[in-house]
């Protein structure tokens, strides 16, 4: 082990962006502890609990827009990662993972914390690498400068995503008492120069040739890290063309003057029954993934023709089965080309489906004897504008994407990349940590909030992060859908009864905790928590039955 | 998917073996769910946390000796299992894994929990196999039993371990509400017969020459589920033939006449200097890892020639640098053809030199004022015996290592795979869980307790678990270890101080807490907890120098 050679990782990992570190504490990854936490343009967070600590890092990533390296030491603490790491991949967002291993000739010796590390994160890192144990020779060196450039440069290029970097070390770890410390300043860094991809003339006169056949034209747009820009662009476009854009609650498009925030309600009554003007003969897509399943069947059943618009295409995606062309183009310049004019009816159409879908929530929902989905409506009406508002997988995610988010400002996210219960109050706490001037709200589930619970094990303040509890004490999901609901399995293996409240937790963590089971507590409280100036839990308390039956109601309410 | 194909996956896991299975919640499973939660002969659990229930399933299986099924949903469920996989992988521990999957035909159509699930576990299972996605055809059925009858035999047989089924399922997940439900107990079952394996006249011959060149041998007890036929003939044989015994603590040797229980103090001493009547000739192990790593470093000084005798081998293992022959035979048969006669005073040196350190130890810890390693001393003392000892990985398992324990009829656990910090009390809760009748105890660091603290989440009664728990508020192996303790970021980025303990958490969960940071305090309690009649937290509360300067002493007392 040359420490030299390890120390100059972290400035071409600093050189080429990197700017925050989280470390897990170990023996085996001491040098690259110490070369990063020593380093002083790099901000180390030590985080104990490897899960957690990588989903906190996508938080991280996801607010300051750049990558973030993660280090841990060898054997299981990788596989800690994996959860994350996979959520990452499909989410798109740039993680430099850095495993301490044992040399290679130790491996299966009955050495302690030595697994199979190369290549562990399987298909769910961009690139793979491994560092050389011996970094001695003058090639040995080269090559690993080189792979630190190439796993920086692959995870912020293209398509971005997580890139694994594993390096092996010899004893000893640790540096002499007096031994010199420095970085190379001057290190090998290799620069990227990607050229936007535009559309020329004769694609682009395809494009127009083909949209003239079109009358109704519908924007999708899914979940993805949008810039202004782009957001202000299809803003301008879409009223400029008359395009509706299907824009549910993960797609961040609600402010947008053509937003279509409640497709998820509206489609519910047209799965079976839509008529001939509703259908757009043509959908253009951007971005990733959507929630609202209806708007999904609806497509699947429909549409004949589908664009999809991204700069970088990890892979052929086709969620309603119906693509025809996956276009790879800068999104702003091919928004730019658009020229024709299409159906002010079909926008009219969809917008009035959209506000009735809007009052008959608010009417549905403003009626309600209290309960987790009404409450939850009242507290996203007042939600401050400016904030960040996190959705926990499973029925959090889904609520507020049938109650809808319509404040300017209010920026949500979700890790939609794989949709586990597993790391949304890490994410969200990475997140509060990193974008401290910011409000930031979560909406979780009890089965999503004590999973992750490790989410607060750590002295990074989140003083910023307000979390509201949906404690029905399981996983009612299960519930509401047709199938697990109607097994005599559902309390003890779909729902997974769990009788925990947070209060224990949250004293254990020195977190607030407001605490509601009906109308009255509810409105006591209500105020009081949004504007608490410390971290708080807001711990809606229902019973999992009356949950299902109101969803039940608001469904027949919605197609009736 | 065929539900009948399915029931008859828990008809096959049951008659080839499998009485009890971990489900996670999820839809994607439902259908396995049913299946195995149906069937009468099949005790499942459900427990929401994956990877605590990987860990927990390791527990049961090894009290069990026998295979447990995991299920859990598609996404990345499966990846949160990684750590426990690994885990049994390295420890051989017969775990079926069945994961749900999305059908391969929406693999990377950003839908829902979907993520790239074959071979997911890379080289850290023996087998992965994936199921067809349409049953319909006769083929496709007689496959898929084939698989499952493979998986579970694979689990169990020859070196055991973790296999994975990958098991894609199209919707709807559910039978309709009086649908026949049925299992095919006469479905196909391939059994299989494993011959033993046994040294042939040959063979026995060229061994019995060899130990005739040598005077010294001694026996090294690796960590392995030993029968008792097997300890009792290895005691027999070591009486027999004046064989001294290496078994530190994980070995569970340690009730072996000729046990050499204090191996890692005894060496301490003798890797810088040792003398030639001190070094045998030969070491003829057994087993899988130990833990002493001044044994190890002695032997890989010292000895020229090793010999591993096992049932299987799953590569070649050469901790000792040493290894010349790896037998593959039954271990029980091998001893019997050992009737050489080896030096007694070979043998009598090494038990001098254990009681040696026996002594120093005990008179050591035993005019110390309080701190966790007496603390820790006396509680050992008092363990019961035929109780379970169960030592988390770090500080724990090294405190416990020497100290050494005596008892007959206690019996020791620890995650001694991968040796991560991650699963300790699960796998512990998982073995109390089972074995109800036996008082189980599990000493932890704080890192590893309150890393793993989702263990207690799930209805299933621990009473006969007792934790004790030593929080010196951080990993504070690293303040032992020459090399972090001299590095400035000691506090901040190796030991990870962090200030909880354990009282919320215990009263969360229904766990009697018991605190102790004096001498005063800690005789008021220590007999009260020993004697607790439901499950309970001893924590010990120390300072981490203190148990530095401690450690410190211990280490040259030993050496004096």
């Amino acid at each position: 082990m040359e420490q030299q050679t390890i120390n100059n990782i972290a400035e071409i990992c600093h050189q080429q962006g990197i700017e925050k570190a989280i470390i897990s504490p170990g023996s085996r990854n001491a040098p690259l502890t110490l070369a990063f936490a020593r380093y002083p343009k790099i901000q180390c967070y030590s985080i104990s609990d490897e899960r957690s600590a990588a989903f906190i890092s996508m938080g991280i990533a996801q607010a300051d827009r750049k990558p973030v390296a993660i280090i841990c030491t060898s054997g299981s603490a990788a596989l800690n990662y994996a959860p994350a790491i996979a959520e990452a991949y499909f989410q798109e967002i740039p993680l430099v993972v850095i495993t301490a291993d044992r040399p290679p000739e130790w491996i299966d010796q009955w050495d302690g914390q030595t697994i199979r590390q190369e290549n562990i994160y399987g298909k769910h890192v961009k690139k793979s690498f491994n560092i050389a144990v011996d970094l001695s020779h003058a090639d040995a060196q080269w090559q690993t400068y080189r792979i630190i450039n190439e796993a920086v440069l692959e995870s912020k290029t293209g398509v971005k995503g997580p890139v694994h970097v594993n390096i092996p070390f010899r004893e000893p770890f640790y540096p002499e008492k007096n031994e010199n410390w420095q970085y190379d300043h001057d290190i090998k860094i290799i620069e990227n120069i990607a050229g936007e991809k535009r559309l020329n003339e004769n694609q682009i006169n395809e494009l127009q040739t083909a949209l003239k056949e079109k009358e109704k034209i519908a924007f999708v747009l899914g979940q993805d890290n949008y810039s202004e820009e782009f957001l202000s662009t299809l803003d301008q476009t879409s009223q400029q063309l008359n395009i509706p854009i299907f824009a549910d609650v993960i797609s961040n498009g609600h402010s947008l003057k053509n937003a279509i925030h409640l497709p998820d309600s509206i489609c519910m009554s047209m799965i079976k029954h839509s008529k001939a003007e509703e259908i757009p003969d043509l959908i253009i897509s951007f971005g990733k993934s959507i929630i609202s399943k209806n708007l999904k069947l609806f497509l699947r059943k429909n549409i004949k023709t589908q664009w999809h618009v991204r700069n970088h295409h990890a892979f052929i995606s086709d969620p309603f089965q119906a693509l025809s062309k996956q276009i790879e183009a800068e999104p702003i310049s091919f928004l730019q080309h658009l020229n024709a004019n299409f159906s002010a009816e079909f926008l009219k159409l969809w917008k009035d489906k959209n506000r009735e879908a809007e009052t008959k929530t608010n009417q549905f929902l403003s009626t309600q004897s209290f309960s987790e989905f009404s409450a939850l409506n009242e507290l996203l009406k007042k939600l401050p504008s400016n904030s960040h508002l996190h959705l926990a997988n499973s029925l959090s995610v889904r609520y507020a994407n049938f109650i809808g988010i319509k404040q300017d400002g209010v920026k949500i996210w979700a890790n939609r990349g794989t949709s586990g219960i597993d790391g949304s109050t890490s994410t969200a706490v990475g997140h509060a940590v990193t974008e401290k001037n910011k409000n930031h709200f979560l909406i979780t589930g009890d089965v999503a909030f004590f999973y992750d619970r490790n989410a607060f094990w750590h002295k990074y303040p989140y003083s910023n992060l307000k979390i509201i509890l949906l404690n029905n004490q399981g996983g009612s999901i299960f519930r509401m859908i047709k199938g697990p609901n109607q097994q005599a399995e559902l309390e003890e293996f779909f729902e997974t009864e769990q009788r925990l409240d947070a209060k224990s937790l949250c004293s254990e963590f020195g977190i607030a905790h407001f605490s509601a089971h009906n109308s009255e507590s509810f409105e006591t409280i209500k105020e009081k928590f949004l504007k608490y100036p410390q971290s708080a839990v807001l711990e809606i308390k229902t019973d999992a039955k009356n949950n299902q039956q109101l969803f039940e109601d608001f469904k027949n309410k919605l197609i009736s």
